[in-house]
């Protein structure tokens, strides 16, 4: 099989899943509980907060392990909306979140919450001018992702976030796509409050965590839990958020290496899907934005994307039409029609997505498959 | 280190680590892809559903899976309330409920659903009058847990249920300290939901399942979520739940041989305590009174549970004051106060629990211990 949707998820790491099974033999107890088996589990969680701190450049109090990513967008936008005080009850997203912002983006709505939801301009980006015309006076909160996980495309956060700080709103981000892959500081970025997920950086599932700082006024949305600082209830997953510890520390080390390896692979494909002739055009080909390398979308002219992945798929390859999240729906993307695409062009969108294991050979038999689907269709 | 505190959480089994292990190898594609690596993904998604089903005595559409027991408590009581119509706003509970029953409780409560909180007989029984009483037009849902998880008190859930059957009231059973341990039938306890958590069974921390039957008119809290039937959104964490399914089938397996095996332990642990005169009160001496044979609940006269769950640490003994989520907060547990005990009694109270690794000899030196506390006082 060759595996091209590293963004859905991606394999465990042999070290990862060493860690995970160590904890799991050695620290198995209830990291609530007051007795050293417990004290054991407690002693990884403050090792873990400690170095995710230290790779986000954020304080180690600020991290609040959860389930998941979804968990992580969920918990960090409802909780601060919900610690937020009556004149601060506007929130700003994107339409290119991941579904899980939308989601709590609705309930708040339904609790009373007035959503705004900015389109960034034709290249996908969410510029200061866009961002600006849709804050109000009570803007409390603002939550906008690092990058797409469709399209790959890295939203300017640094820049954005002086226009919020000096109005005193709040920033969050989804950064699930972009942790592990490049830098992603806290500092840097500027942003008060942050998502990440354990299975997009070699870890296994079942683990993500939301950074807030401490100026952050969050309030739990269920009053009491004595887990996480009262953010998430239930039993703190230790074996999971050390095996997602130590995968984010190897990400880190490798990070510049694994950057350049995926600028290559992406370089080799946009170069032979030219030299090829393929009536690919991927987004890449537009340089007017910043993209996370190892994520290129593109049109396959005259094939719709639902098509193209199920054929890949019987050619033994696997990639994505899009968010994994949302598969199975045929509908185009809000992300891909945000980038001013016809329904029909949005259609025909398909993610290619590498990672740590990918080779100039999966992409070759990746575009000799797309040959070949142009091959049948011209002999159909 | 003797653990003695299988009811916070249990070690993971060579079986339940080899599966987990094996599936994030083999299947880390992301369950919702339409791809071969999620197609892999979802084929033990679907066997776990059935094998789960199987074992609940229920049908596999009914199984949702989630990321432990607390999530599920959560996500069963706040989805069928959802689901109910207007006049059906009345939600029963009881005071001895694990603390996520209440978090969704309470988070309705605040939504405007009303609830009543009943407390059990003196022999922490909720018995069919102190329902009856409860009850009322708008009742449209009751929640009592199947077995207490600090005294091991089992519910009689069977003969609650045609009370509520007849009146059109769902019912919702938190079975997450008897699943795996005693049986758990759908059918035979007559419930409509029911939540259970996979480390309490000797599977990895990270996964839980809820049960709704087809009649529950549940409604999502989160609109436009994919997986689980729309339950629950994110990343499904398949790893997690092959294991949890591996496991609860190995439980069934030797249901019979390790619920003796505890109640030899049990009694043992009982007749020593009369043998060697120690001041120790169980829950089990007084046998009106259903429990789990590998939970006892026990007053140390003349101690505080906290000081003697502290001292067994020393010694090298992990044993509980209570529910692993409320620890570090010293106040007597309702479940404990429940029982019509004194404040002062009820802060005496440890529990004992054992399981699949416990041996007499950690019960010698459980009793060592408590000897030698004894013999400390005295000397003091």
């Amino acid at each position: 099989m060759v595996y091209l949707d590293y963004a859905a998820s991606t394999p465990v790491s042999e070290e990862a899943l060493h860690v995970f099974q160590q904890l799991s033999k050695d620290c198995y107890g209830n990291a609530s509980s007051l007795h050293d088996a417990g004290g054991r589990a407690n002693d990884i969680l403050t090792y873990s907060r400690q170095s995710l701190a230290t790779i986000l450049e954020g304080e180690p109090d600020g991290i609040y392990f959860t389930s998941g990513g979804t968990e992580s967008n969920i918990l960090a936008i409802q909780s601060i909306m919900n610690g937020l005080p009556a004149h601060k009850q506007h929130v700003i997203t994107t339409s290119v979140e991941h579904p899980s912002v939308h989601h709590a983006l609705d309930a708040l709505h339904r609790l009373g919450v007035k959503v705004t939801i900015i389109e960034p301009n034709q290249n996908g980006i969410i510029t200061e001018d866009i961002l600006k015309k849709a804050l109000l006076p009570e803007t409390g909160l603002v939550s906008i992702q690092h990058a797409n996980s469709e399209t790959g495309i890295i939203q300017p956060l640094a820049q954005l976030a002086p226009l919020l700080k000096e109005r005193q709103i709040l920033f969050h981000t989804d950064a699930v796509q972009t942790f592990g892959k490049i830098r992603v500081s806290i500092k840097e970025l500027g942003v008060d409050a942050m998502s990440i997920s354990s299975h997009k950086v070699y870890a296994p599932k079942g683990a993500g965590a939301v950074y807030m700082a401490a100026h952050v006024p969050w309030r739990p949305l269920y009053t009491g839990a004595v887990q996480e600082n009262g953010l998430r209830p239930g039993t703190v997953n230790v074996p999971c958020i050390g095996a997602f510890v130590a995968a984010s520390e190897q990400m880190m080390l490798k990070l510049d290496e694994q950057h350049q390896l995926d600028e290559q692979l992406r370089d080799y494909f946009l170069q032979q899907l030219k030299k090829r002739q393929l009536p690919v055009r991927a987004l890449q080909d537009n340089n007017k934005r910043r993209m996370l390398p190892h994520i290129i979308g593109c049109f396959f002219e005259g094939f719709e994307g639902q098509y193209v992945m199920l054929a890949c798929n019987r050619y033994g390859i696997c990639i994505s039409t899009g968010s994994a999240c949302a598969s199975g729906y045929h509908h185009p993307s809000p992300a891909v029609k945000a980038l001013h695409v016809s329904d029909r062009d949005a259609l025909q969108f398909i993610r290619i997505s590498f990672g740590r294991l990918s080779s100039k050979d999966d992409i070759d038999q990746l575009l000799h498959t797309f040959e070949n689907l142009q091959k049948e269709k011209k002999g159909a």
